[in-house]
């Protein structure tokens, strides 16, 4: 397989914009990432697009108006990870050989024409989810039961809505930018036990794009592009029964074969986007991820590691809770963020020093405690 | 890139089960497909899975019931094309060395819980098809410009519902047995000038599924597949202003990469599943395939050629005009058509000494007369 690069990346702000349709916000994406490439767009030879609640054929949309018509276009689905499989996608075209350079795209709109309640809801057969089996209530369950077996408390749990707020009061293309504090996030109001409003992530709308390219290309390119060290895809296993509600196995086994087929761990790790759906969610994976051991989540966060300024900052963007969750377009929007912090591009939330990257999802609850899918993808400059 | 070879078929009757949810259609086929290749499904790698119309991760649903979890799933769309996508990474994986043996998957049911005409509705910002210019009426000015320029007439066109209808009679999955005359097909009501009900296919319920695997892994497992000798999937150019509506240049494009891919060309092929998704569609891809010249479809269907017994057999299941077209599910199950074809196992439908099969199909006809994706395989035994 061949070394696979990252050599320009676009997004648009993160947010509400019911009347931008998700072809708009694609198509401002690949605009961003083409032109931050340099390279003449007729050269992308496939696109990969992430998206999930759009019609049929979204990626042919994005692209036609665009001129870039003709080329292999696959659009896929998986949940909240639809962004890292059209990576994973993009990074394997490239990896085999099949491909020298192509796109991978994600882009949503889940509050154009319908409410978020109907963008979201439960499929007709979707049974436990009818019965309430949703969302904020699996990751409630988990919290619940971490909180019980390690002490953690609401006050810990409220930590990471307040130091994602610091991180996204940085950040220009973040949906929420305000600072929030401990006593704030408690009092907003309850969703799902433990769960308060500013701990759970919004939806959004938007659109990110990366153009990805073999290492010959790049050098054809004279580009100076992002390396992809790790690309893992895989399914959840489906198995409820004996699971420990505190230890998301699928992130296990997808970090580790991250680790190995990087050849990194995660004290190389400078920077981590994380799917931080609920504030729980992050807290089990620092755990998970291997940045610190388990029922030590409390004082991860608390030792300042995880902050700007730490040793292995989590959800500099602002992550899911700040800059809201258009589910296709995240996963491609956490490697705009590597991007951009690995070439010392991020202004005021920049890690200094950066030289690895981590971006982790999980997408679909379905049949409770598993996910569907989890990507994870390791990046150097 | 290595060989590909698909060593096991399996799929469901097509037709109206608005009953049975597609995943409970896709485990059928799944279950088929690894039990024709007498494979432990727990070696299968990966799942690519086309489907248009399920909510989020549908071949997650598929696979978990089956216990064929952890592994790699990337659920694709590409409109009517979904199953050949699905069928194009499936190699893609294999050729490139990624994986050593996966499946690719078609699952989709239009029935169930709906009508056909909110099923298949035009999007909310599609201008041009909410003002009329869906499907039939598309394939409907084809038609009339064939008719035109090349003085074919409704009697001409009727055959090909007559020829079909006649091969799906010999075909257990096939939606429709009846035979038809050209008079009936003339009778049948008016749907869109010049397409009566019969020349115009129906939605469907229905899955298909191929175990995909490489020369070595076939070899090891002493099984004896067929092989794919093409595998291309390119979207539209999205140019209507200068295109001649006779000329369906995406598939004029795919076929010509398909024959350069496999060194195979129309005088070749034994049979050809195409998208007679109306019976103009069928004329015009008998010329742009290469089986006939431009303007002499109705010459090259009155010799019998395109029939059971002729030269180049076409739609030798019965098509989507017999079979019924669930979107996501007519690639692969063209796909179990041409395997058991090759390998000598249509029963009362068998084209005798069939070596080289090739499949074609193309996918919304978003912004007007040109397509968003086509997909067309070569296979030979």
């Amino acid at each position: 397989m061949r070394e696979v690069y990252v050599i320009g990346v676009g997004m648009t702000p993160f947010g509400k914009f019911p009347d931008r349709p998700y072809y708009d916000l694609g198509k401002e994406a690949v605009v961003k990432a083409v032109k931050d490439a340099n390279v003449d767009k007729r050269e992308i030879q496939a696109g990969y697009v992430g998206n999930v609640k759009a019609g049929m054929a979204p990626g042919q949309k994005v692209f036609k108006t665009l001129g870039m018509t003709g080329m292999q276009i696959v659009n896929v689905e998986n949940a909240c990870s639809s962004g890292q499989t059209a990576l994973n996608l993009a990074y394997t075209a490239i990896a085999s050989g099949q491909y020298d350079m192509v796109m991978a795209v994600g882009c949503e709109n889940l509050t154009g024409g319908r409410t978020s309640g109907e963008a979201l809801a439960p499929d007709q057969d979707d049974i436990e989810g009818i019965l309430g089996n949703v969302m904020p209530a699996i990751y409630g369950m988990r919290a619940k039961k971490y909180m019980e077996v390690y002490g953690a408390t609401p006050e810990d749990l409220a930590l990471v809505a307040v130091k994602n707020h610091k991180h996204s009061s940085l950040n220009p293309y973040a949906q929420f930018r305000n600072l929030v504090t401990v006593e704030e996030v408690l009092a907003s109001r309850m969703v799902a036990e433990p769960f308060t409003l500013l701990q759970c992530c919004p939806i959004a709308d938007g659109a990110a794009a990366a153009v990805v390219c073999s290492k010959e290309k790049m050098q054809q390119l004279g580009a100076k592009g992002v390396k992809i060290n790790a690309s893992i895809l895989v399914s959840g296993l489906f198995k409820n029964q004996s699971s420990d509600l505190t230890v998301p196995e699928i992130t296990q086994r997808a970090s580790r074969l991250a680790y190995e087929m990087s050849g990194i761990g995660p004290e190389d790790i400078n920077m981590v986007e994380c799917h931080d759906a609920f504030t729980i969610a992050e807290f089990l994976y620092y755990e998970t991820l291997g940045f610190c051991r388990k029922g030590e989540a409390a004082s991860f966060i608390r030792s300042g590691a995880a902050e700007l300024g730490g040793k292995h900052v989590f959800s500099v963007r602002g992550g899911l809770l700040c800059m809201g969750h258009p589910l296709g377009a995240t996963g491609v929007a956490q490697t705009v963020e590597a991007v951009w912090q690995l070439r010392g591009q991020a202004g005021d939330r920049q890690i200094q020093g950066a030289k690895t990257a981590m971006i982790h999802i999980t997408g679909g609850g379905v049949a409770g405690m598993d996910n569907a899918a989890c990507g994870v993808h390791i990046f150097t400059v």
